[in-house]
């Protein structure tokens, strides 16, 4: 049976994939996928995803260059998320940090933590 | 402002919080919290969730003692999805597994990669 048919997607079709760093571990973005996106992520090689936002595909790197290629694609055990090991080029926020998650809680207030890796005005 | 303020649920009320090992950076689980799940889990120190299907709040490690001790919490770029570095007592998944990603994609098949850390019949 094919893997997307062992999945469970969201009433909205979708399925949460967790982006992670495949040598340092660093947690990187979580995006969405649908059948489709799964199926075209593990035929390519490369992350894609749905965008729920702009309502289409999503090929993570197209217009920035920032590509993700897979390493390692993990199940959890209610099969309704997804972990993507990749080898990340540039940084996979659009915001120019290497990581989505580059803001910490601390107090009432969020402190930026992250390490900025481009320059978003010369990307997007 | 509070940071529950800061952040945005999604159309049921709930954030995706991803948790990792604080040290190792192991990927652990997803789970999801309502504003009172983020609320009682930065008072707390340990993670609380809102459990989907039993439509209650969940401290996690009530029933097992498999507790999750947070050490820090971030917020990505569009503060939809939260990561919880986290020291994990005993293992996470209610299977045994350390990590509930303990199925890796390998064609047409998931084959179990993870470590099994207790003996779930003893535990629930």
């Amino acid at each position: 049976m094919s893997i997307v048919n062992q999945l469970k997607f969201d009433k909205d079709g979708l399925i949460p994939a967790i982006v992670q760093d495949h040598q340092t571990g660093e947690l990187l973005m979580v995006a969405y996928m649908n059948k489709e996106a799964v199926e075209r992520s593990l035929s390519d090689g490369r992350a894609w995803y749905w965008s729920r936002s702009r309502r289409q595909y999503w090929l993570k790197g197209e217009s920035s260059g920032h590509f993700q290629h897979i390493k390692g694609v993990y199940v959890d055990c209610d099969a309704d998320a997804l972990l993507l090991k990749v080898e990340q080029v540039g940084g996979a926020c659009h915001t120019g940090f290497r990581s989505c998650f580059f803001r910490r809680v601390e107090g009432d207030e969020l402190r930026e933590v992250g390490d900025k890796v481009f320059d978003p005005h010369e990307k997007y």
